[in-house]
């Protein structure tokens, strides 16, 4: 295992493993898992969940859920059947490229639908060159394939909540305009003032309700970073240390 | 003239005459205006101009600048055209319906075409009963053809810039995204932490530059409306009161 680490997430609530090279997660799976307003019981489905921290951090924060994660490679898939065994988080993985699902899979719905889909401008915390290490893994499925494999497994009702760079949010919001009602647009700045660097958006299928653009969740205190160590603002630091969800998910 | 009004904007910068009854100006064509980072020189076409709000806001920040409005409603065109006399900023006023624009407009293009698009739940200040009266100017041309309309007249990098009710983003977004760059999203917030209320969205032909999610443009200091009078923060006093661009416009 000398080639996986093994790390602390919601300040040590979750273990995660996950491999030293390409993609970690970051906090932008535990922001996504942060936004979905699920409750006991429901169905949770991640698309693309890599070692599983978006779907596990959800589960830790909400006892109680139906979660089934799809991720195509394989390494990956292992280490999130591991991690949510470690931790004690009843889940399912499936290995699958979300564009060709096994029958199983495509005969289900779920209340939740959860993506972090690839982006190459993604998290800092990504080693150098892992773009080549993306478009190496093959994770090249255009944006909006990957919103419409996650739209066409939502049940009635059901909510789809995604997180992205947010210079996407064009082409996120195209591919999700006319198919979910309630959507909810929240920018993720670093700091006040400053641009979005992430965003989720959310909606629900079968609503009429107009959309929202949500005030900017900021990560950061103060205009710089001026002190030692983390500097996140209380509300970020209760997201990302403990758990807590994220006002749009109340 | 019982049936109009003669009100400052800019801090009295800007004398407008315009209809007592039916939509009238208010926050929204001011800040367009402020969002635009045009030229001397530059030409610019406002469609659906209205009394001439928008346009003559912009005008009177950026002198030398060509400027055309288009309004299909023959009174409101006669108002601007008069509103650009009477404030000595030289316009050209069209009477004419967006989706049928004269051939001498066609065959032009503009540097920045700027558009408030007509929204049923526009701003404050619009009279009880104004959807009625709205529908019933025949304001019923969809967004996404007002949106076209406006593409259509765009010159190679040519900026749009439109303001509109922030529910209204996933449409302009999907009208949007695949025909500019360099796309610019500024939710604008009465105050800090609130939903946004109104959104610009400006982006550039022929740009193939990000897009970019602003942080918000906040009208209001604190929580909630405490003091008498206005209690605009001072970002917002600037443009509304003093003909400021937007930091966005520099």
């Amino acid at each position: 295992m000398t080639d996986t680490t093994d790390d602390g997430f919601l300040g040590g609530r979750l273990r995660l493993l996950q491999p030293k090279a390409g993609y970690r997660a970051g906090v932008d799976p535990v922001l996504l898992a942060a936004a979905v307003p699920a409750r006991a019981g429901e169905s949770v489905l991640d698309i693309g969940c890599g070692v599983g921290a978006a779907m596990l951090c959800l589960g830790r924060r909400v006892p109680g859920l139906d979660l089934l994660g799809v991720e195509r490679h394989e390494r990956l898939a292992a280490l999130a059947l591991e991690n949510a065994r470690r931790n004690d988080i009843p889940a399912e993985i499936v290995v699958a490229d979300l564009l060709n699902l096994p029958k199983d899979v495509r005969e289900r719905s779920f209340d939740h639908v959860i993506t972090n889909p690839p982006f190459f401008d993604r998290a800092k915390g990504s080693p150098a060159g892992r773009e080549d290490k993306e478009a190496g893994r093959g994770e090249t499925v255009p944006l909006s394939d990957w919103l419409d494999a996650s739209l066409r497994r939502l049940g009635p009702r059901g909510r789809l909540s995604v997180i992205q760079h947010a210079g996407r949010l064009p082409d996120i919001l195209t591919g999700l305009a006319a198919r979910l009602g309630d959507i909810t647009v929240l920018p993720i700045c670093a700091r006040q003032g400053r641009d979005a660097s992430l965003v989720i958006v959310t909606g629900r299928k079968g609503s009429r309700a107009a959309a929202r653009i949500a005030f900017p969740f900021v990560m950061h205190e103060g205009a710089a970073h001026l002190r030692d160590g983390d500097d996140y603002a209380p509300e970020a630091r209760a997201v990302l240390r403990e758990g807590a969800p994220l006002p749009l998910a109340d």
